[in-house]
C-alpha cells in the first residue's frame, strides 16, 4: 500500500490496521467506545455518518462478522484515505466508503437500514478555538451539518424499529434527547462515560429506535480511567491493549 | 398536637417533625434527596407541587432561613395533615398549605415565582400494580396530573429564569428532557442517582431555568449505598443520621 505524504498507519490492535494524517481530525476515544456500544447483528446494514478515517465501519466490521456499513464522508480526499484502509484491511466487501452529504441521505443509499452510527461534531459554529483547519473544523463543529441534521437524516433512512447509535456531549444531553423524539427515533438505552469515578459524565452513549414508545433504560457508567490515569480493565478491553497505557479522554 | 387515628410523629433529625399517616403515601428517599438537591435563597418564593405530608417546604425551611413556600396539595385530608406538620414545627409564616389543583395553578398562588419543586407521580396511570388505595395511586400514577401538566404548569406560574427542581424515574428521563424543554425549561443541572457504586441510575435530580439557552452540566452521580448495603456518607448527611442505618431507597 502505497501511502500519501504525512499519512502513517495505525495498528488497531484488534488485527485491522487504519490509515492517519495528522493534518484530518484523528480518532479519538470517543469513536472506539460509539463503536464497542453499538450492537450490529450478522446481515444487519449499517450506515455510518461522517465516517472520517473509516475507524467505526473497520471497528465494526473487526467486532461482527456479515454485516454490511457504508460509510458517508463529506470530505473527498478524506473518503478516499478511507477507502485506503478498507483496501488495505481487505474489507472491501463488508465496506463501501461513499463521499456525499448525510442531508442528501435517501439519494446515497436505499431507504430501510437497519442502523445508523455517528459521532457527530459536537459544537456549534463559532465556538471554541478558531485557529483550527477547516478538515478540523468540519470535524468538530457544526459546519456542514447541525444536530437537527444529523437525527432527521437518520430517522429517514432507517426501517421502523432501526437504531441509531451515536456518542454526544452531556453538554447537550437534552438537546439531544428533544431531537430524537422530536424525529421519532426514541433514546432507548443510555450509557454515560465518567472520566474518572466520582466525576461528572463528559459524554453520553446513545441508542435510539425509530419509533419505538417511550422508556429509556440506563447502563452502569462507563468509567475511563482509575484515580492514577491508567484505563479501567473495561476500557483497556475496549481498545484491545496491555498494562502499560495512560488515559486520554 | 391532638393527632387523628393512625397518624403519628416522625422525627427529621434537623430540629423538625413530621405528621405520617400510613393511609397515605409516606414520604421517601426521593423527597429528602429533591429537598437537597434544590438551591433555594433567602427571599426567595417557593411553589412545591403535590406537596403530600408537606415533606419538602419543611425541609427546605430547615435548610434555608427566609423562604416563603406555598405547598400545592390536591387531597384535602392530607393538605390539612401537612398544614398542622407546619403549625407543629412554629413555620406558619414561612410555609403555606393550600389544597388546589396544579392544573389551575395561575388561580392558586401569583405568577412570577422564583422556584418550583416537585416530586411529582412518576408512573403512567394503568401501569403497576392496581390494588392500591385511592391515595397512593393520586401519589403514585399520573391519575391526577401528568407530567405534562406539571411541567406546563411551572412553566406558567415561574418568573423568567426561575428555577424548577424535580426528581423522576430514569426510565422516564427522555421524555422528562423533551417536556422540558418544549416548555421553555431548560434543564441546566442535572444530577443521577445510582442505588449503589456501579450500578444504572434509577433517579434524576433536574433543575430547570426558565427561558434559558441551551447546555446543561451533570454533577458527578449521588451514590446512596456502600456495597455492604449502607448509607454512603453523603446521604448520612443529607438524612442527618448516624451509623446505624442501612438502604431503603
Amino acid at each position: 500500500m502505497e501511502l500519501e505524504p504525512g499519512e502513517k498507519i495505525e495498528d488497531l490492535q484488534n488485527g485491522y490496521l487504519i490509515i492517519q494524517n495528522p493534518k484530518y481530525f484523528s480518532f479519538g476515544t470517543d469513536a472506539i467506545l460509539l463503536a464497542d456500544f453499538a450492537d450490529v447483528s450478522a446481515g444487519e446494514r449499517v450506515i455510518d455518518f461522517g465516517t472520517g478515517c473509516g475507524i467505526i465501519p473497520i471497528l465494526l466490521c473487526a467486532k461482527t462478522k456479515g454485516i454490511h456499513v457504508t460509510g458517508i464522508e463529506i470530505q473527498q480526499a478524506l473518503a478516499r484515505m478511507a477507502g485506503r484502509s478498507v483496501a488495505m484491511n481487505g474489507l472491501e466487501k463488508s465496506i463501501r466508503i461513499v463521499c456525499g452529504d448525510l442531508k442528501d441521505i435517501s439519494g446515497i443509499v436505499p431507504c430501510g437500514a437497519d442502523v445508523v452510527a455517528v459521532n457527530p461534531p459536537y459544537e456549534k459554529t463559532g465556538s471554541g478555538k478558531e485557529n483550527v483547519s477547516e478538515h478540523v473544523n468540519i470535524a468538530k463543529r457544526e459546519v456542514m451539518c447541525t444536530l437537527e441534521d444529523v437525527v432527521f437524516s437518520a430517522s429517514r433512512i432507517l426501517r421502523p424499529g432501526g437504531r441509531l447509535y451515536m456518542i454526544y456531549r452531556t453538554e447537550r444531553f437534552a438537546e439531544l434527547m428533544a431531537c430524537m423524539r422530536r424525529h421519532k427515533v426514541e433514546p432507548k438505552r443510555i450509557r454515560l462515560v465518567v472520566p474518572k469515578q466520582d466525576r461528572p459524565p463528559n459524554f453520553a452513549l446513545v441508542e435510539g429506535r425509530k419509533g419505538a414508545g417511550g422508556g429509556v433504560a440506563f447502563l452502569p457508567s462507563l468509567v475511563v480511567c482509575e484515580q492514577d490515569g491508567t484505563y479501567t480493565q473495561e476500557v483497556k478491553k475496549i481498545y484491545h491493549i496491555g498494562e502499560e497505557n495512560t488515559c486520554c479522554i
